[in-house]
């Protein structure tokens, strides 16, 4: 294996890493690694219920694709186990217990949203009911013997509920270990994760040891603000950007973070080298208009994940309905003839559900009489009105269609 | 299955309880088993590693005895799994290891032991690991998930080491667990216990139900205090007397108690009825010397675990021995021929060491410096004096040798 001299791989990994626990062991291992022509074991745990990854999950993936191109090799964990038995408490509304085929099939989704990131041949992907799901009581006492109760309710959630007298179940205390001893069963040499997993993943450390390994380096990535700016990006908070999504609508949501995220975006969401993030930093600074930095950010962003020519785009398309507020090149066009009556009255309403613009009727209802229907630019205020052929509908800001009359070819 | 009314056995099984939880569903259960002609499980769980039964053990195991008697069956649970997994952190040097070897000749000790009181037809044992060791990981957070941390952190000794700091294995929590789920295994009816086991067989009524059974009704026995009158009864505290104890031995340790825990004794461990005990208390009361009444208890329990005739003659060899210091009848005779010199002189500090009085020559010379030797009853301060055939060696209180000249036959 070929190897970059070990101070250039430690500069790559290092790069943006909120913190790593710690640098000497990191160093020793890539050094131990070169000598023996062996990659290092690179492990990421992920959740099997949720398989939209988005640019949060992003930050910490294409660190790891960072140490692919190093030569080593990953190994990421679906965490199906915990996933399959659900809460055993039965008090959590929210985790959702799972079949077998539905992490099956949710493993072949992560495996096609992880593959635009990672190395496909340098990457292999693993369940932990491989090994969890064998463990027999005296070995789960073996694992829960190497801990102490005082530790595990240092983690921050369990010490705010344990102080609050929220209830734990005993079986939470659990979670900690199982992912440590994921780390024992692949015998991880790294494992990376957002700051927000510190606990999870120094107990993994200690645990290894006492199973006789040696310790894996914790590589802490920071954690992505979602669209609001404030938040964890999560996609159940709403604010988050998923790397699968259509390019227009990434653009999109890209443009409306808060001006304060930008530089913090170039940084952890883009391959640009830091001069040229204080190029960007700098343009800010002399008072040019976020708003066409962020559409560099957006581009930027939208090329890593859907290329240029969709990059290209998408920003047209954003600068067109956007910026200019002027209707895109490529609208629909629809058939008004089933929905106009003898008088030449076409039914507005119907047309905003047939199209998709509105959910239903009454939405449809509601949004004209709101002012949020226009026809040809102007606002419109009654249900059914004629139209021309060619008629430009547009519903809210970004829905439009082109009108076609019953009599001509459309 | 025929059986006493239910009040009669109400009676029965209250009498000389600390506590029943609860009364009402003890009377419900008893009602049900007479119904259906199907008697309650009794249970009783035991450490495996300490099978040397004494009387503290007898109060609870006396009490399954009069339920077997109004028909009920025992389950006595042998904690195998957790003697042969020993202390999974390895930090407690006191829970020793057994193997399965060991754990079965332990329990064949038990058995025999156990069967002086419990009837064997009535009288099941079974291991714990038959249904422990079995569990893997998904039953053991089901199981875990059926209680909270912080009730388990609720139990006496949790509560005092964790506010104190002091460590507490995550594995430890699991041991009350463990033997409620004893309880769901064997569908105990009823368990038995000290006032010490509160929590875990509490604990077991919970997680029966949490597996969909009835719970168990807690019976609660009073801990009875050793022979020093003040902890609980514990080989390791070297206060205890073990049912399986030489009579004379188990008749004098009795006679050791303090005044005190002469009615205690009384009502704990014989089967005196109340009135009798009550006879008793009165004599102590109008001032007749404890001593007496003390002989009457202790003649009471030999004779319950080692026959009438073996209380008689144990009685008789501690009047002769203890209360008028003489030498008891059934002496053994020790040829000095071997330890006599030329001289005339017998070597009394090899004779000490060869009958067993004294474990080595050096304690033998300090025993004799300190005047706890006799021969014939004077207090002899040589290592080595002439003697007559016929002699009598004593050493401390109770040991006692006759001496036989080798020109003589013994």
């Amino acid at each position: 294996m070929q190897m970059l001299p070990i101070h250039e791989q430690m500069r790559i990994i290092a790069k943006g890493a909120a913190e790593i626990i710690n640098p000497e062991e990191l160093q020793r291992k890539l050094h131990d690694a070169a000598g023996k022509g062996r990659p290092l074991t690179v492990k990421l745990g992920l959740d099997p219920t949720a398989p939209d990854l988005h640019l949060g999950h992003a930050v910490v993936l294409r660190k790891i694709r960072q140490m692919q191109e190093l030569g080593h090799r990953a190994v990421i964990i679906l965490g199906d186990f915990t996933a399959m038995i659900g809460d055993p408490s039965g008090k959590s509304k929210t985790r959702k217990q799972l079949t077998h085929e539905e992490t099956l099939r949710n493993a072949a989704t992560y495996k096609e949203q992880l593959f635009r990131i990672l190395m496909p041949e340098r990457t292999e992907i693993r369940f932990n009911s491989e090994w969890l799901s064998g463990l027999n009581l005296a070995a789960v006492l073996e694992l829960a013997g190497k801990t102490t109760v005082a530790r595990i309710l240092e983690r921050d959630d369990f010490k705010s509920r344990f102080s609050a007298n929220l209830t734990i179940g005993l079986h939470e205390l659990f979670y900690p270990l199982m992912q440590s001893y994921d780390s024992v069963a692949i015998q991880a040499d790294i494992e990376m994760g957002g700051t927000d997993q510190r606990f999870n993943i120094l107990m993994g450390r200690d645990i290894q040891k006492h199973y006789g390994q040696e310790s894996q380096v914790a590589l802490f990535m920071p954690i992505l603000e979602g669209t609001d700016g404030v938040e964890k990006m999560s996609k159940s908070l709403g604010n988050s950007i998923g790397i699968n999504e259509d390019p227009r609508v990434m653009f999109e949501k890209i443009m409306a973070i808060p001006d304060s995220l930008i530089i913090r975006y170039f940084e952890l969401c883009t391959d640009l080298h830091p001069d040229e993030v204080d190029l960007y930093r700098e343009r800010l600074d002399n008072g040019e208009n976020p708003r066409d930095i962020k559409a560099c950010l957006a581009h930027e962003i939208v090329r890593l994940y859907h290329g240029r020519q969709a990059a290209d785009a998408a920003r047209e398309y954003f600068n067109t309905v956007y910026r200019d507020r002027e209707p895109p090149k490529d609208m629909v066009d629809l058939d008004v003839s089933p929905f106009t009556d003898d008088q030449g009255n076409t039914d507005l309403v119907r047309i905003l559900v047939k199209s998709g613009f509105a959910p239903s009727s009454s939405e449809a209802r509601r949004l004209i009489l709101q002012g949020g229907v226009r026809l040809n630019a102007e606002k419109v205020n009654q249900f059914r009105i004629p139209v021309r052929d060619g008629d430009i509908l547009q519903a809210g800001r970004k829905h439009f269609t082109r009108l076609c009359k019953p009599d001509r070819t459309c």
